[in-house]
């Protein structure tokens, strides 16, 4: 059994000038820039064209970004109608799906050198549209398309919460996207290339990774340390309930451990520090009691590599923003969208080949065929 | 760049029990089973027991898989509507994709080894009643589940054309959905495993093999063989036709060539028999066409070990049970939901791990930032 590249670790599966990862320094980069440095002073929408262009605009190229948004928030009103049909309580990541495969029906389209980067563009910007009414169907609000606006943030947050966000909120909100949009290639971005390599259409290619970002084991990490701070509900409980759960009852400490970093992950430290400007309500409680527990969860783990991931700090951030708990992956998602997009388009355009691995085999030999009636 | 397994040609994503392809003597087994054994001896059901289960069933057994088919045909009505609402000219894949989607919002549960099985079951009824109404819905007749009856193929073929099948139509469905059913694992297989190993749920597994099913180099290759009879036009043309574009033009011949198969593609002898039993009225002089072309392709390219493969004669067996052109890649995804729900419970079940390759880093070195004032 060998021979089986098991969860195809260590196996390259493509190469990219998109994201470099230094998981024994902790480094994070998009396209040679690191991730403090973007987060700090750029906009997403700089972020999304240095993802599809290599570099970051010019005011020129900016405008042009912004203009392309602006002008594609809007989805045929039978795809809204789709996402109000489905079972309001349905997992927010399969209304996606389903709303992305109902935009592959209307637009997904043959690949064209040039077009997709620009396609890529009106993909996010309905990416936009999708997730705010995710929010707002499961909350019985009225369906409504982003408004165009000075930033890709402010439209989609207005679409969202029917009112104008905070500066604070803005900058909350495009750091996290920042964040989130991209790293290399875990599962979503991987059933995206598979989706890709076929040459099916950009939409599909979504629909693809949203599929595969649903699994409690990708997309659902912030929730799920988020659930942790709700369960211990008082910082004076931390001590106990990390005693008694995670080290005699060997539960995982959710928002712990990456396969890549064995040491900080860079995008937790910023998250922790957003957190920190912007946690209200309950959420001030839950900050101090997800600070003590990574302070207990670094005394018992680091030793092992094992630190606070992007997840660990990033539900605070989301729910200070007003974002319910089953809004994490949605909005990791709508991040992703544009790292998902970059690599599928540097794959099909640069390194483009089917994806067809083998599987080994290890089944009964030849056997003769037996008849119904003599069957034991 | 030699790090990179491209295509991940020769990766081993999985060990298998399911199918056994030797590409050099042209054989095609599932569970051991010589497939020209199950397709002249079995039902689709038996063939749904011998995948799931690793064996061929006992009457019992096939009573067991036959009642629970019989039981689980009923879908959402809202996802019919939700088929209904979208464009009728949208790909028939993509129209899939977005009702699987549908279908994950009602019934996407967690993995549960108890109960796997038998949902893998009454995930294949609903494919059923999916790809009967694409169909029904493209074609503007009105939705229609199907019928509990003796038979999977008679449930499938009475709901999509109102009409009983006959016999004859009867066995040529059931085979060409055993001859489909699976091939290892191709890139739609590849993304709804990737999608298991974040243990999403089954439907968005079958999601995520749709969106890669839809490209041009997988699931469409039927149609564009056929396509090719159709612009050849007469039998008096092949030779003409195939000398101007195929050698002269280097046109590819599709429905030659495999990456695994380089003999007889073993279903494609046995579609056409199939096709020599049933063409009817056009389809007639397309399998004269067919067969000319053969000749002619063989002639050319067997040396290089490019021979006919599964979707050369299909596509005039579908047509022949009244099936458009359109229809002949949601007819492989009908059949291949079985192929992809059992890798990803042989996966789950059996060899369990996330799916994380690796990007290969070919990007700029640490750039500093520049402001946006300034940039070039």
């Amino acid at each position: 059994m060998s021979e089986i590249s098991k969860g195809l670790e260590n196996v390259f599966i493509k190469a990219t000038s998109l994201t470099y990862v230094d998981g024994e320094e902790g480094v994070l980069r998009y396209e040679g820039y690191d991730i403090n440095d973007l987060v700090n002073h750029c906009s997403f929408e700089e972020v999304i064209h240095l993802m599809l262009y290599g570099d970051l605009p010019t005011k020129e190229k900016l405008a042009e970004v912004k203009n392309r948004l602006n002008q594609s928030y809007s989805v045929p009103s039978s795809v809204i109608r789709i996402m109000e049909d489905l079972p309001h309580n349905a997992e927010a990541i399969s209304m996606m799906e389903t709303a992305f495969g109902g935009l592959s029906c209307f637009y997904g389209v043959p690949w064209d050198k040039a077009k997709n980067k620009e396609r890529a563009i009106e993909i996010i910007a309905k990416a936009a549209t999708v997730t705010a009414n995710v929010y707002r169907i499961k909350e019985g609000l009225k369906p409504r398309i982003p408004d165009p606006s000075d930033s890709y943030v402010e439209s989609f947050l207005e679409a969202t919460f029917s009112r104008r966000p905070s500066e604070k909120e803005i900058a909350a909100m495009n750091a996290a996207l920042i964040l989130y949009t991209d790293h290399e290639v875990p599962a979503s971005t991987t059933a995206a290339l598979v989706a890709s390599s076929t040459l099916s259409d950009m939409y599909s290619c979504i629909v693809a990774a949203l599929a595969a970002l649903k699994g409690p084991l990708h997309g659902g990490a912030a929730e799920a340390a988020y659930q942790q701070f709700k369960e211990i509900e008082e910082p004076d409980n931390v001590e106990k309930w990390f005693n008694e759960k995670v080290i005699a009852g060997k539960k995982r400490l959710m928002g712990f451990g990456h396969r890549v970093y064995k040491t900080y992950d860079p995008r937790s430290k910023i998250f922790k520090n957003y957190a920190m400007k912007l946690a209200n309500g309950e959420n001030r409680k839950y900050l101090d009691i997800a600070i003590k527990l990574e302070e207990l969860g670094l005394k018992e783990f680091s030793k092992r590599g094992i630190y606070p991931n992007v997840d660990f700090y990033s539900g605070i951030v989301f729910s200070s923003l007003g974002f319910p708990d089953y809004m994490f992956t949605p909005l990791f998602a709508l991040a992703r969208t544009l790292g998902w997009l970059a690599h599928i388009i540097e794959y099909v355009e640069e390194q483009h080949r089917l994806i067809r691995p083998r599987a080994l085999y290890i089944g009964p030999e030849k056997r003769d065929y037996i008849p119904l009636d003599v069957r034991q």
